[in-house]
């Protein structure tokens, strides 16, 4: 099955199908799409933290005003880094060049897709770090977690289980988390035991030693 | 390697070590238990919405005044029972009989404890939604994760990799997510090189065709 064609990717909800000033002129799309590649570009480098309105500025050969006019402030440059970093990230996946587009073998295209998902990440932490959803952070910090990582490190490692044991452990962890599985259960209608037989399928995959 | 020696045993951070009324009596304390037990089955048989505090009365056969004067609200209740609850799985993991404890392989315990960790998660779903941390579970229905769930459930599929396409995308989108991400970078010190190679390996082992 695929999605590559016209009618089915017609019904895919994609970010900003509908422009937010939809009398926004072509020529200020066009600079703030370069502005917003030169922000991307700038995370990328240096981090996230090293992304202000001067230095955007400065980078992208603007007046601090355009910035200021552009984004309002930091949080809102944020918002529009993390909105734009999504859409290119979504056409790269469904329409660019494979590995991540069409036309490399699936597997290979999962793999380019989690790297890929990975590169712009830290955009997102910092806009949940400035929305205080760093409690959301504050969950891997706490005792009851990190008795279960303990725990799961420690089987992954008797069982011989390839790479780095504690990434290993939160990576099978993740999918047992409560937002998760309530979404599963109660919005998409799986029951308890269809999670628990996928989550089980892939826990015994990733423990067999290479 | 093993933690379940005295030595590594001690500084696992258990929950509710301390116990936070020193001077509840011991029959106060038991009682509690006992309460909880019976509020923990209720959950497991009929659902977590069956938990009020009238009917944890009826099933304990004790008076509703008793259950308010121990609990205060349903909120305080929820929270009560989840520590409960974790503290018996801890015990259980730990301490307890195979396989969920030690003495069976480390992979039939790995299994065990996934599965246990689901039998509870409900009480966790419903703070999580009382508290407005649905914000949470929001993530899951929208446009921008449904995408990418659409786009590796494809791959999956076209994988042939095994069970059900879109439990596993949902599985293999969980490590990516940028909480998680953020604590490995920034608590733990991994690169993202590091967490990549790991999503890598975890993301080929779980497409392998049965």
């Amino acid at each position: 099955m695929s999605y590559d064609t016209p009618k089915d990717r017609a019904p895919l909800p994609l970010l900003g199908a509908v422009p937010e000033v939809p009398v926004e002129r072509a020529d200020a799309a066009r600079n703030r799409r370069l502005l917003l590649d030169t922000a991307q570009r700038l995370v990328r480098e240096k981090g996230v933290r090293s992304l202000t309105m001067d230095e955007l500025a400065r980078r992208a050969g603007v007046g601090k005003g355009t910035v200021f006019r552009r984004f309002g402030t930091r949080s809102g440059l944020l918002v529009a880094l993390l909105d734009h970093s999504e859409q290119k990230f979504q056409g790269a996946f469904l329409f660019g060049p494979p590995p991540l587009g069409p036309g490399a073998p699936p597997v290979r295209r999962l793999v380019a897709f989690g790297r890929a998902r990975l590169l712009d990440i830290e955009v997102e932490g910092e806009l949940h770090r400035a929305a205080e959803l760093g409690e959301a952070e504050q969950r891997y910090r706490n005792p009851p977690y990190n008795v279960s990582r303990v725990h799961v490190t420690t089987l992954l490692r008797e069982a011989g289980a390839p790479g780095d044991p504690r990434l290993l452990a939160d990576a099978l962890l993740a999918p047992l988390a409560a937002a998760l599985v309530m979404h599963q259960l109660h919005d998409l209608g799986y029951t308890r035991d269809e999670i628990a037989d996928n989550w089980e399928t892939l826990a015994r995959r990733a423990s067999v030693p290479e």
